[in-house]
């Protein structure tokens, strides 16, 4: 049987760990295989630096099995990107599974693929998903029919995980966890604002402020459905 | 202040998540900066098909505060590859730190550089490392002295934190920490043999072995310090 294909979008400033963690997830699994989608084929430069070569054009990119859109600071510009939001939009309508980290929800949302459902995406950005109409919903992973949501950078690992189950079945998805020795101890406990001291939370809200209001303005500028 | 310098050696048949994952931390913290080491400028592919590009080679490298082996199936061309082992034995002999996840540190132990000290690895190769003269030892993180080795593949995004916050202080690594949401829920418990069911564990090993088989006899041909 051939390959079942996942699709994960790439562009400038993505969070690399956003997509590297499903990737190695996906790319992990006998009969999944893995294509990055960019606006061109030309390598670009993540967030933090990292190199990324997209395998595939917006235009020659096959329809995916599965979809998926990582987040970072350079989601702010795809919120109204034309060509990006109607490649989901057309992607979304014949794949099993339509999928998100971080904030590549918002990228989702902006297509109007998330009215009405509810949805994850990283702490910082989690109550402008009511802009699009989504419904925030506070968990690691958020399903709601064949979206699937992640929140924050990491938990994309969950989310793939928790997707290759429903593509396979929980042994499948068990024996990359495995693979992965993902059986993780963080040595501290300061990985969502509930859990981390007030002066952590406040370094990193401080540190991501401008985003987040380029993000709100541009949000705004969209009006949004609401 | 300067930027403290991490390097990350990088490979053909690298596990990407390897490398990726103690990146993310690493470049997420302000006063780092993090560069890919190769043997050439050339990009290569990653054991999961992700290219990767170099932007130093072995020669241009100055030396790093922190140098990170990550392991993969490609650690195999690296036991006996001389250019790599000279290289990282130069670089170990300054840095601050010398880390390595998952089998990046058989790669630091046919360098000579694990002799008599306790270490860690994928839980598929673990008593491997003895062969090296290393004493393998059971966790997710492994501190001896300066050397800081984390177990398979996501072990490296615990090792790296676990670093920054030796560089700097806690409330640093926690502020990446949340930056990164890494507050993981994995969907199963099956991240490491002791948790995976028998028949997964299975699957797995099997999937394994011929890697397995193949590094077996590059060790016994080294001849390695037992």
């Amino acid at each position: 049987m051939a390959d079942q294909r996942v699709g994960i979008l790439v562009f400038p400033d993505v969070q690399q760990l956003d997509l590297t963690g499903p990737f190695e997830v996906f790319a992990s699994t006998p009969g999944l295989s893995v294509e990055l989608v960019g606006k061109s084929t030309q390598p670009l430069r993540s967030a933090s630096g990292l190199i990324l070569a997209p395998d595939q054009t917006l235009a020659s990119a096959l329809p995916y099995d599965v979809i998926c859109v990582p987040g970072g600071v350079g989601v702010n510009a795809l919120l109204d990107d034309q060509s990006i939001l109607t490649f989901l939009r057309a992607q979304a309508e014949t794949a099993r599974f339509v999928t998100s980290v971080c904030t590549g929800s918002l990228v989702l949302g902006a297509a109007g693929l998330l009215t009405g459902r509810q949805a994850t995406t990283h702490w910082a950005s989690h109550d402008l998903l009511a802009a699009f109409g989504a419904r925030p919903t506070a968990a690691r992973v958020v399903r709601d029919g064949k979206f699937f949501t992640g929140g924050g950078v990491t938990a994309g690992i969950d989310m793939a995980l928790t997707v290759v189950a429903e593509i396979f079945d929980q042994a499948t998805a068990e024996a990359v966890q495995l693979a992965l020795e993902y059986a993780p101890a963080p040595p501290f406990g300061a990985g969502h604002p509930t859990s981390a001291p007030p002066a952590v939370l406040a370094r990193v809200r401080e540190r991501g402020k401008a985003v987040r209001l380029a993000r709100e303005a541009i949000i705004s500028r969209l009006g949004a459905p609401r």
